[in-house]
């Protein structure tokens, strides 16, 4: 494996691997010294042309727990604002010797191009609408974690699939590993297609849903599709889709409440059921570093961690 | 202890061992080689909701003395931009697994709140008008090392007192270590009421104050305080209550003349009076390096520093 | 050596035994773990007051390698933004215990101002219009292993030279080290004097000098230089001075072209001739690292790379 663009990229296989790799990762995160030597003399650049410090601390963490050495390049300030092409930019950061780029972009597909044009490593952190598969992983490992296995496990997906790169990527990934998912949002925040999303079904009907539901995985609303006309009101989408006091309520003993932040406390989650014990998002995050380490250090370690 | 927040946290008894522990990185940062792997492993985030590369590149200069690694979080474009919450960003950060934050806030108290939300350490870079305490410990080094000890000197703070988070830390600093503090400055620049401000005097005479002082503390004059209308004019500020050439002659042999950063040279201080043998200012910021290394060891370092 | 201000400060002794020990850089550089321990414990700021992350990656790049830790003062954001003069900024940053300072800024002259103030050494990453002495090195580093020596070829430098510290640091270098420059560029592009540049010829007529050029070096034409007035358009700039596919076809075996970057492509140079193979631009990119590299050691090493 050279690059980590898609889920697919992995299959079952590939997720099962890299989740066991997670593992070990998560033990050193434990450890006194949270350290490895792994990828000492390596350098990992990241390249984000949409802001996002949640993901590029993540990644930053993971680099320097692995010994290798992290630089931004940050996008404002760059040679971009000199009208410099997406290409000679990357291509000049990959010149300079570094082994990794991680990019986030807002066109869909910027990492695959990224990838035909460099010699190093490439991970996708999030294209557009597209994909963000180090979000998926981590989700599935918390899932793993928490359940044992993602094997016949129902998962809801709530919020605006359409517009949530999270959501494509975690469909794929979920259901790789066996995990039955389904989508609840309006018809408005549904994709026109659901050709290529391997989903069981889909409902607008979140009270129906929750009672059966392994993992109630929420998305996060952008306040701008009110103004789009994708919602007639904040409130009313929370009244129809929120995850309310009341709601979290029909969930089953044992299921998994995630989120893949940042939260809208008191839209699409209330305030205080994201502090609940059924919550997992505080692990999403830890588990985010460890799973990060694991694909960093698939892609470029030799030798295996110390 | 496991925070620092404010320099009552302390006490003397505090204050005395951290500049102790200060003296031994003073040592170190004047080897051919500055570096201790005391935190080696550590994580140390600074989250900078106001500008100030000053004092970031202090700690982080500090931290990597120490071996620990360093991270940014820039709150232009960062989750905060996209409406999360305080403290869900904090508690974002406290999972990755990070040892300490170092917090700068335009709000009072922030700290505080930081620091019931976060397993790591809590680190008080400046919050609102209200408390800056590493700089007022490295003020009360810089004097010790100057002066021997802070007992009984007479020490003058002259200018905004009412919007200076480095005069309530100083005052309260300096006060606890056996100085008699001074305040100089214009009614419209001291706070309302000075219940809990240990000062032995406030005085609106500068030159009556400087040729018994030990140590003359200038405060940094915002230019905004004249849109305020709480001065006639800047000039007419350093007519009365600046630093002059002139008034720099009364102060006795041995003076000393402290400023935090930056300097408005030619307002609450003259140019040149900045740059006479009796300026510690550039000590200041040396020793700023020193003592946020013991803060830094005193709060996350469970072993002596090789 | 103490600071690299200026090409002129190395002399032709001076260029060549940087570049010797650039080889040893390049050297170091394709190894698995392309790190050596010579600036451990060391300091290297970058205080850039214009943007440019291309440079400011190569130099952290570089500085990383040799073990030295790496801070960014970024000047948006910071005490310069309050009023503080720059004497104050880079006189706080020398106090601070740093080795070296990284100074770019729009103003000519400014890394000289810096050098007279601070104890640290300083590099000019460019300065105004004035000089860019490690893009000239690395250039003459390129040109030196592409051809083994520069002594007699002929470089033309090709476009906006009035504006560029890469033409004037590098007719510098170039001259020095024995090759012949020919500067190539509409009258409203040229300095008002050549007086104290070392070339030997100006040329209006880009098709007679690409046959005899060994090196042709190309400049970045910013675009506002059309609405100052001094280009009819960017389209006719390329008609005439443009290194287009159909010039590329006049050039000998062996010519040699380069761009500093960012480039203009389609403007300067076609976007396919930055891709032919007589094109060194990713190789002066690769090659910067090592020649920073080599720089830095000059600078701050006092011992030999391990």
């Amino acid at each position: 494996m050279r690059h980590l663009l898609s889920v697919a990229d992995l299959g079952a296989a590939g997720i099962a691997e890299l989740l066991e790799v997670s593992d070990s990762f998560v033990e050193v995160s434990e450890r006194a010294i949270p350290k490895v030597p792994a990828l000492r003399g390596k350098t990992v650049v990241s390249l984000f042309y949409e802001d996002s410090t949640r993901t590029r601390l993540s990644f930053e963490t993971a680099a320097r727990r692995l010994s290798a050495d992290v630089m931004n390049f940050s996008v404002s300030g760059s040679s971009v604002a000199k009208g410099e092409s997406l290409r000679d930019t990357v291509q000049t950061i990959d010149a300079m010797g570094v082994d990794a780029v991680v990019v986030r972009h807002s066109s869909a597909g910027v990492p695959w191009q990224v990838a035909n044009w460099v010699g190093c490593s490439v991970v996708n952190a999030g294209d557009g609408w597209h994909e963000h598969p180090t979000q998926a992983l981590l989700d599935c490992y918390t899932v793993r974690r928490a359940r044992g296995s993602l094997e016949g496990l129902r998962v809801a997906i709530v919020g605006d699939v359409k517009h949530s790169r999270v959501a494509r990527s975690n469909v794929l990934a979920f259901s790789t590993m066996g995990a039955e998912v389904t989508l609840v949002a309006p018809p408005t925040l549904l994709p026109p297609s659901l050709e290529g999303w391997p989903v069981v079904a889909v409902s607008h009907d979140i009270d129906d849903v929750l009672p059966k539901a392994d993992v109630v995985y929420l998305l996060r609303l952008q306040a701008e599709r009110q103004s789009e006309a994708l919602l007639p009101s904040l409130r009313e989408y929370t009244a129809c889709y929120g995850l309310t006091r009341r709601r979290a309520d029909l969930l089953a003993d044992g299921a998994l409440v995630m989120h893949p932040g940042p939260m809208n406390r008191g839209v699409e989650i209330a305030a205080e059921v994201a502090d609940l014990p059924l919550s997992v998002i505080t692990r999403q995050v830890a588990n985010g570093v460890a799973v990060r380490m694991a694909v960093l250090f698939l892609l470029l370690g030799s030798a295996p961690a110390a």
